[in-house]
């Protein structure tokens, strides 16, 4: 079947931009001697993170334990649950790992590793925990300077029912940053805290197996990785807007789009309404603060080709309104109802969220497969 | 069970507080001699759809085929899907009709209704359709002025396999109204908008059974709604913090809330680090050009009783960032890990749009019921 008999709005990814994003991120990685633990939460698909597991070590990182699940289902072992570990959250934990999941839990406080000891005791299981540090103020996490570190370090070795996997970082601060240089200097920043939380565990004869870094952006230009173990980034499978703005990709390498009808004009207003409201494009805002501010999306037509300056300037539920930019010079083209259009979003990780599956195309219009995607908890 | 035992995040329902929502629109309604037409996009769910059904004429309004096909199977026949319609999806609407739904679709071009004519006489049956107008500039439909309107009133007057079902009209810039009055005022030009196209309809020999109007803030202000046949309005059944927002309801009427556990603190900064990111909440800021500004939600403790000033300032894929409002004076409350908040959404169709379910509460804290949510399209 092709894109032009499908039902509007629904979500494409593009397998030949898909596998060269992967490829580029692999061979930057090799290059820096890391292996790289793809993040599920962007795909939430076994077939692209088989794709991007390509070569490397096989463990994955997951934002929800429903993720984790259907990861573990398809063959995957070795999975890092990177969001900090809840206390209603443990008692599924621990199915998995006694299924055979190798699962980490990440905590920044004793108050979690007392409760997720207590409970691997009442399963009578160990649940491996890494500790998460703070590297750029973005959100949880301890920072280097911290006295915890060695002290949920030490709980966590100690503990029969704990064990110490190292230390997680994640540089999210990255998708704010104006420039590549502020990246790269972000890159560095992330790198030196993990490693230098990695030295300072050793020093206290503790282990510390992992140091997990990461993020889209400062996985690309990170320079030197060196006593990194792990990247961890998932936006780069997919890119989108606010990467592209962030100079991490191109507009062409975006491999995931929304496929929308034109449903009627508003002549006088210069503008088109499609079918692909927020419902579709997530209510993601993501360029508001960059140089170009691409509105909910870049339209282009039904092969991807941007149509001159159309973003989408407004979105209601289920209706999007198109029209030029503001200040564009460029005319805008002719669209008739029926017409259909891709529309690159800004954040691949909030439009996929709107979605329950992928039509995949080869670079064509015609669909070659429909994969699922795990939304929820 | 008890919501503290609920895995988070998660989205909870107070049935207490729908029912006296939904019973105090029908009170206002009855005085101005309207039916309701409820809109199925805000709840996505049976069991409370028929709540707003009572005492009702029985049709409803719906944004996807998908709850079209689904409030079908639940024994509801007429329905009004108020998207403008897109030739591809008129094969399934023919389906629907086929097996007895009374489903009418809406439009603003003579485009539209050729394709519709087509499309339904291929299919040998008779489609209804409503001439979208445009009361308020906001998206889609043709001005009362528009010469538009009896020419596609006559072609689906004429047509063998389309019917002139009416006019709808839809208000909705009053989401942007900053006060009461320009609510009310708006609900007249709403008003006034439809019933003069339907004048003019029958001036020209043409039917107009249906006049449509609605928005649940000009639904809550309209004082006079003669010559029009139905109000559609969706989500004063929950309301929300850009409802409160805007006078149109108060907190405490809100009956939807995302269930979250707090995860970590920042002490330095303030902030309580919870599992409810924007995938629980939606990216929806609907506040932020309100006098207050909501962030991603306010903040409750676990039966719904604000947290002081606690707001969500900041939501990433899966955390969501707790901290007081810009420049409050109230102290912070004490919080655990493990401890849970309910927060209120800035709207209620974006933050439903993120969940498959809801915890149906009666006021308390026990869960009576598990109603689904129908997503997609």
């Amino acid at each position: 079947m092709r894109l032009d008999k499908l039902e509007t709005p629904c979500l494409i990814l593009d397998r030949v931009k898909l596998a060269a994003n992967i490829a580029a991120l692999h061979a930057r990685l090799k290059r820096l001697g890391v292996n790289l633990r793809p993040h599920g939460k962007t795909a939430k698909n076994y077939d692209v993170l088989r794709m991007a597991l390509a070569d490397q070590a096989g463990g994955i990182t997951v934002s929800t334990l429903k993720e984790a699940e259907y990861y573990f289902e398809h063959g995957i072992v070795d999975i890092v649950y990177a969001v900090g570990i809840a206390p209603v959250k443990l008692d599924r934990i621990a199915a998995l790992i006694k299924k055979g999941a190798r699962l980490s839990v990440i905590l920044d406080s004793l108050a979690q590793a007392r409760s997720l000891a207590k409970r691997a005791r009442m399963h009578n299981i160990l649940i491996p925990a890494l500790i998460e540090l703070d590297c750029d103020g973005h959100r949880s996490g301890i920072t280097a300077d911290d006295p915890l570190l060695v002290e949920i370090g030490r709980f966590l070795h100690t503990n029969a029912h704990t064990a110490l996997a190292g230390v997680l970082t994640h540089a999210g601060e990255s998708y704010n940053c104006r420039s590549i240089d502020a990246i790269r200097a972000l890159a560095d920043t992330e790198r030196d805290t993990a490693v230098h939380c990695a030295a300072k565990l050793h020093r206290h004869d503790l282990p510390c197996p992992a140091v997990s870094v990461g993020s889209t952006p400062t996985a690309n230009f990170a320079r030197d990785l060196s006593g990194v173990t792990e990247v961890r980034a998932g936006v780069f499978m997919f890119y989108d807007l606010v990467m592209a703005g962030l100079g991490v990709c191109a507009l062409e390498d975006i491999a995931v789009s929304v496929l929308g009808s034109v449903i009627g004009h508003q002549p006088k207003r210069g503008w088109i309404i499609t079918d692909a409201g927020w419902m579709a494009l997530s209510r993601d805002r993501g360029t508001t603060s960059q140089a170009i501010d691409q509105g909910y999306g870049r339209v282009g037509d039904i092969t991807g080709v941007p149509l001159g300056d159309l973003i989408v300037t407004g979105a209601n539920q289920e209706h999007g309104i198109v029209a030029r930019r503001a200040g564009s010079t460029t005319p805008g083209p002719h669209l008739a109802v029926g017409d259909m259009l891709r529309i690159l979003p800004n954040h691949a990780c909030a439009t996929g969220a709107m979605h329950d599956r992928y039509h995949v195309v080869d670079g064509g219009l015609e669909i070659v497969d429909v994969w699922p995607r795990i939304n929820g908890w």
